[in-house]
């Protein structure tokens, strides 16, 4: 089979077809993942296979982890099509062997290099769970087999691109959970992320993990994941007064008529919400920079005005500099968005803005600003959302940066890559940490479900053992409890491992879905999942 | 000036020199880097500016972070050069440019495509403290003043580029201080890093932090970083027996003779390794996979012969498995290079191992080999090395990786990036945690030293205020107790922000050291302050 190299190599950057296994996936999203984004040994060891004549042995390697991450129960698989990018272009170019010719001792052969010249994955089998599936320990996210040498050298790679993709989406699962399906969930992480495809990496694994939008441009770009964003406090203290608005007139929302000074209408409106029966005594004099600011956003986007209102005092200058405007633009027919706040109480704050909002509703008489949306940002968290819905709050929607996009609670996945069979030899990896031993052999893996459709348990079998049946009882180790066992009579079987890359072994090859499928596979799957916690 | 867009334009994959500042650096090291790596809010509050026609206004923003991270008292600066490539080749493709027109509302007008379309960073200037320096909480490590559309687009790059590089920076330099000078430090996190340059990040800056080498191939080839590697458990267990080798014959060292049976000669040393009077029942027999595996790997590199000896048992196998071929190879001149432990009670193993080395040498009388070198790795952190040194251990260097890279005790670093200026005006952003207010101003930032070289505190002064001066007394707070005030007469001073992109102001531009120079600032820089603290 013919395998391109990394990179576009037609004028639309995309791969061709290959000959006989249909359209070869594009290169990895980023450029940097190439052949020598793996670990020196890896090198070492293809030259001492290489060398022993041993590099064409046929290995069987399970890529796998030994436990759920923040202390929970599951574990959100994700990072799949990247790992498909990258096998399916994997060619060393020649700076990249002659790289690797420099890097290695100068008693090492030639002859390798001419090796590595013709290598790529046409030989390689890659077996995964379908990515956004809820995977458990132990059970194998992918199986890779073929020639030990260069199986051996996707090892650092795969783990690299499955580790974190699938710790961040399990981690944005986890945060969805808590805030509850009904609100809107915004990733903010992209500055305070580990490094650059850190942040791209975070916003698209978030949205896997459930999601709806991110604030990262490019990701947005990459993947066509929605994007949100408004503006900042630097904003807002980049205003000094009203007197700065210089173009003041704005049309009417549809287009028949025009306001030739919107800063004196939303005077007139902050003049209103001062003395009105409801609000009086609220609020005194609100910052004039911070209205300015507002104003000024208002008239560059009336249909989408969100407004940051925490740069000051949000109760006594930003929401009534808010309301002023938002009212403004209901006069020409507008709707305003809503507000962010980012900082202080935040269930407090949020309750006492809906208060507002709804006596402008009652007072001014002008429907659905009751409803007017909340946004809440501030190293937000797991735990933190969860104190907001125990003290009761008003917000629709959260922005979420650093804590969910480094995984500060557990900045690690520890998934394992090893070796599990070689030749139709089993092979084991022993350690005085039990947990540590790995399963042998090359295996099954299967889900098996109850009667409801609901899954029960996921089972690994030998190779060479009978797969689980439909009706038929097989005994099982307990989920949750490594000392229990339990019989189990499956209503259905699900084979876990499907064929994402099929070598020249001749199957089928699992399409690749496009990433909103990926993230309805796991939405899914998880509303079943909790169900059963 | 002008200024090229992203990525190289001549052969030699270099840009070349721009017309009147010297040579315009390269385009950021990962190509994902672009001008679409940035919050939409830029976006939405650039297009606002613009609408105002404020988008010119001369702004000030200060970077800077709040607090030392890992609960620590200095922080390491990196990330400026990744920074200085990233502006210096500011400029939006067509592509960009369509990207964002689809992405803002329909409202808005096309004139400010053809703003972005000339928009690129000749009028932006940025100060900074040089990469690789000791710096503290609230000290702007970057100044940038330009007009303020274009800041505000730089904001979140600036902040993804400084913020994990200084985090996993100073993360490295405390694993160096409490490993002490002497050991070798190896970085082995891209399996676990946060995504495909989350690994290499992590190379480049573990690497200004004093680590002495990596794993990661690519880190290696793009930063010039001593790499290292061996083999795997993997490599052990997927050699049967001795029977597998079939190319036995091994040259000496001088290329004078040559063995024919390398196997045999294996065999030979470990039976006398066995009987020998102060080794006699240590182990009775090892495992021959490994010991295949070791053979082999010593016979594809005799001067690099280093084995992972904890794949079985290390006492009872690994140990002198290793020793039989480190002994065979010293018969042919050959010195082997040592082991690695990566599992069990590293100080426990290590002090077995040299007395095991120390047996060999007196024994049989091999000069040197009881000071073999033992690498130890497995989940390393500042905690478990400071264990190790206090039960003692004879581990010469450590493979660090997840912890090291993913900066597991603390994830991100809260760098933030505020406006302090605009129009000449100071401005500041109020908050009701006291922590969160910003400083106003333009500011000159000055390290003062005393008698004998060393640091004594950093202080800010505003731009219109005296500059701090050798001899004269001057009034600080004091650097660790906040409540209380100090005297200080430098001996020296020296401005901290250096001008590394000068716009159009005319002022000279500093060149941006190569990484070796930079680790050496860090590490001298480090050596004076922990003589302090």
């Amino acid at each position: 089979m013919e395998v391109k190299a990394n990179g576009p190599n037609d004028e639309s950057g995309r791969i061709p077809d290959g000959p006989t296994k249909g359209r070869i996936p594009d290169g990895p999203t980023n450029p940097m993942v190439t052949p020598l984004l793996t670990d020196l040994y890896q090198f070492t060891m293809a030259y001492a296979y290489w060398k022993a004549g041993k590099h064409q042995e046929r290995a069987v390697f399970d890529l796998y982890f030994r436990k759920n991450p923040f202390g929970g129960e599951y574990t959100v698989f994700a990072g799949l099509e990247e790992c498909i990018r990258f096998i399916a272009n994997f060619k060393f170019t020649e700076d990249e062997i002659s790289f690797i010719r420099e890097t290695l001792p100068g008693s090492c052969e030639d002859g390798f290099c001419d090796y590595l010249r013709g290598l790529d994955c046409s030989e390689v089998e890659l077996y995964a769970v379908p990515e956004g599936s809820v995977v458990f320990p132990k059970v194998p996210l992918l199986r890779i087999e073929g020639p030990i040498a260069v199986v051996q050298l996707l090892e650092t790679p795969l783990l690299n691109l499955v580790n974190y993709a699938s710790l961040v989406a399990t981690n944005a699962a986890r945060h969805r959970f808590v805030a509850g399906k009904t609100k809107m969930l915004l990733e903010f992480g992209l500055r305070r992320a580990q490094g650059p495809d850190g942040g791209i990496g975070a916003s698209k694994y978030c949205y896997i993990g459930g999601f709806d939008a991110t604030s990262n441009v490019a990701a947005g770009r990459f993947f066509g994941i929605p994007l949100r964003g408004t503006h900042s406090h630097a904003f807002v203290s980049s205003y000094m007064s009203l007197d700065e608005i210089v173009e003041k007139s704005l049309q009417s929302s549809d287009g028949s008529s025009s306001c030739e000074d919107f800063v004196s209408l939303v005077q007139t409106w902050l003049d209103k919400i001062k003395w009105s029966n409801s609000l009086r005594g609220v609020f005194v004099e609100t910052n004039q920079s911070e209205l300015a600011a507002f104003t000024s956003y208002a008239l560059a986007f009336p249909n989408n005005f969100l407004a940051l209102v925490d740069t000051y005092d949000v109760i006594r200058s930003g929401i009534p500099n808010f309301c002023a405007v938002a009212l403004a633009l209901s006069d020409l027919g507008y709707k305003a968005v809503g507000i962010r706040l980012d900082s202080g109480d935040l269930a407090y704050l949020s309750c006492e803005a809906r208060k507002f909002f709804c006596a402008i509703e009652k007072e001014f008489g002008v429907p659905g600003f009751g409803k007017t949306s909340i946004t809440a940002s501030n190293d937000l968290n797991e735990e933190t959302l969860d104190a907001l819905n125990k003290q009761g709050h008003e917000v629709d929607a959260f922005g979420i940066g650093t804590y969910l996009v480094t995984c500060f609670t557990q900045a690690a996945l520890g998934c394992v890559f090893k070796l599990v069979e070689i030749n139709n030899q089993p092979r084991i990896k022993l350690s005085e940490d039990v947990s540590k031993v790995s399963i042998p052999c090359k295996k099954g893996c299967f889900r098996l479900y109850g009667k409801e459709g609901y899954p029960l348990v996921d089972i690994m079998t030998g190779e060479n053992e009978p797969s689980p049946k439909v009706g038929e009882r097989i005994l099982c180790r307990h989920p949750f409890n490594e000392s229990k066992r339990a019989y189990v009579v499956p209503q259905k079987v699900e084979e876990l491992l499907k064929c994402y890359w099929p070598g020249i072994s001749g199957k089928a090859r699992e399409d690749l879905p496009p990433l909103k499928e990926i993230r309805e596979r796991c939405i899914k799957q998880l509303s079943k999942c909790v169900l059963i916690i």
